[in-house]
């Protein structure tokens, strides 16, 4: 018998499953003299260790409750968990029940279900240009086209996004945001643009995807209500009338490595969820679901709080590291949330160029920012975290990006 | 604006996500005075609950681990359990490294990769008729065309196993099988059967996925080796020159709520199988990952022992109930390991029907057999579980479910 050539027995979708060239360069860094801003990941100085130990000691000390929590469970999720997130998301503007809410993988599991639920190939998302590299790769297994999501100032209009889309052999079947300090660009969507998304929604037909992911970590100004609350308040507060699907997760408040997170949207959407989630993988840990409804109830609150704290310090170390280390002709935005500062560098630069001198000279590394576009890619362009570095690595690490930028520009200048 | 009309945005594969009618009858099976043979679920007395609080207390306590154990991780699965299956493997003929193993949530969610990795709409996928429904559903979502394997005795030939499969605008993309005590019929596959089935994949080219998960729960006989161990003796040893995928859970034999199983397979497979993790959901939990290491080297070995004792008992314990208490004409297959039997009533019985009234009736339950037919329904057949009932139980609802069959069979005689 020869060997299998297993490229041959690959479906067609595969073609759109690429290994990024960054993944492998950024495994390096476990290095302990890099300084890196490439992550997107929280400090473990905020996981409640203790609390997640103590919760589990209570539920597996207890023989009715072992059994339940070491037992398979119900797609849908734990019943205890989804009430947390009804009363929660009640909080936030969103009256729902537990039938509203699937309990998913993190969002990173909401965004692929939902990718296999509503993508035909050919068939459209709308997507912001950058937007959540991840979002791209779970949709990207379903065969999508991109078209640029512009909600407010472009000259797009829907019939313009629907012919399109039909003239590619499907049609817009959602648009995807994030709308709060947004991964990568750390840019807040206004009220007044999320009112605009869910006209410009209504007039196409299609659902919202909200990716809540950063909601929470707000270090300055005024809350703005979710696409979500936004959506059922102009319903009379009756969700199975909104067309938006909220995806939450506790990632990034309370702690990712227990993988939980949740779905909100109207039963119809949230039936068929439950069939793909049983298809996938049957149901998320209970132990994890029943561990994470005594830690969202007992921490929740106090752990954002910690986390706002010791990520507002951070990102103002880097705001001023930015203002004294970085040359002319540099931009970055100025997030009021979130992990991540977008920085556009002088037309002929090139992020993925950058991040390789950038290693090799100056031990720092961050993310390029062409793998956050869907179509046309801005090369001058990089994503810098600043939720794992110390603020003392913030200064030093953007003054040797500053100065590799300015050896950069002096080297393009004399040439 | 109008309400949104989500079934004009799903996308075609979603026709195929269908919720088992029988799924809602059997959530009704909490009620005590009810005796069920419908589940596949392990008792929960063998659950490892004391050593599972152990390992999270040790991890967790301490702080360099516990910030690894809460943190996110790589997709591929946690170094340390991949070395415990890399043992693993090896002691049962298959030897191969880290590199060949994926860890996935449930061997259910490698199911599904395998499915989004290898089948364009049309493809064919071969599997048993009948075959584990799980399987179907995870397959289902990528709108395969279903031809029957059989690997022994029919008259079909690989040329028309292919010539159909392009008829139908694809090509035979994999054969799927449980070798080892399936779901549902508790059959076992012969090695000269598992020889054959790898050539039949060899002159289609294509690979054969090994769903093991019962393999461990032998109660009589000789172990025969796995598709995967034949199929690297055939290739010198070499995992890179086999065309097996081998899925493997620790659902059966330590904990199923942890939702740790994993893929075992030559490096390219493995590669694109990551990417699909990634885009999937991340990564599987890290601390339930971490606790799973400590829990396979601690105790696989004495708790496969438990349950081979405890469930061979309760299969003895069918087997003589079977031969007590069921009219002539009823037929069941005597399972060697595993959770299942598989019963095969007279012609004109309907296991749907006979279901409904099982449990109006007689108050037991089991699960009628047409759900497991990915094409011609043998709808005179019903799946029924002994890991779950007591052996008292079981002689007692084997009772009745015999008294009813013969009541239904005078019913049909005197109609």
């Amino acid at each position: 018998m020869s060997a299998l050539d297993w490229s041959h027995v690959f479906a067609t979708r595969s073609d759109r499953m690429r290994a990024s060239e960054i993944r492998e360069l950024l495994k390096l860094l476990d290095q302990p003299d890099i300084i890196s801003f490439a992550g997107g990941i929280p400090d473990p100085v905020l996981f409640p260790a203790d609390a997640i130990r103590t919760a589990t000691d209570a539920l597996l000390s207890d023989p009715a409750q072992a059994a339940q929590a070491l037992q398979y469970s119900v797609s849908e999720g734990f019943v205890g968990l989804r009430r947390w997130i009804v009363d929660f998301m009640g909080a936030n503007g969103v009256s729902c029940t537990i039938d509203n809410i699937l309990i998913t993988c993190g969002s990173q599991q909401g965004l692929d279900f939902l990718g296999k639920l509503l993508l035909s190939p050919g068939d459209t998302a709308l997507v912001e240009a950058p937007t959540y590299l991840g979002a791209l790769q779970a949709f990207n297994c379903y065969e999508p086209r991109y078209d640029r999501l512009i909600v407010d100032g472009g000259n797009t209009t829907p019939a313009a996004y629907a012919a399109a889309a039909a003239a590619a052999g499907g049609r817009v079947k959602f648009a995807y945001c994030v709308p709060d300090f947004a991964n990568p660009t750390g840019i807040t969507m206004s009220e007044e643009n999320r009112v605009k998304l869910l006209a410009l929604a209504a007039e196409l037909e299609v659902p919202v995807i909200e990716d809540s992911a950063y909601q929470a970590l707000r270090y300055e100004g005024e809350p703005v209500p979710s696409i979500m609350a936004l959506d059922c308040a102009a319903n009379g507060g009756d969700i199975e009338k909104t067309r938006t699907v909220y995806c939450g997760t506790f990632s990034k408040t309370l702690v990712p490595a227990l993988r939980i997170g949740w779905i909100v949207a109207a039963t119809p959407l949230i039936q068929k969820l439950v069939l793909i989630k049983q298809a996938g993988d049957l149901h998320s840990s209970t132990l994890n679901q029943m561990v994470m409804a005594e830690l969202a109830e007992a921490e929740y609150d106090a752990n954002v709080a910690r986390a706002v704290a010791l990520y507002r310090g951070r990102r103002d170390a880097m705001m001023a590291a930015m203002e004294t280390s970085m040359p002319a002709g540099v931009t970055w935005t100025r997030p009021e949330g979130g992990l991540f500062v977008w920085v556009t560098l002088p037309t002929g630069f090139d992020g993925a160029e950058l991040l390789a001198r950038a290693i090799a000279e100056e031990r720092i590394a961050f993310v390029p920012g062409n793998a956050f576009f869907a179509n046309d890619v801005m090369a001058n362009t990089i994503r810098l975290n600043f939720s794992s570095p110390t603020e003392a690595q913030i200064v030093e690490g953007i003054a040797r990006l500053g100065r590799l930028v300015a050896r950069i520009a002096a080297e393009k200048a004399a040439a």
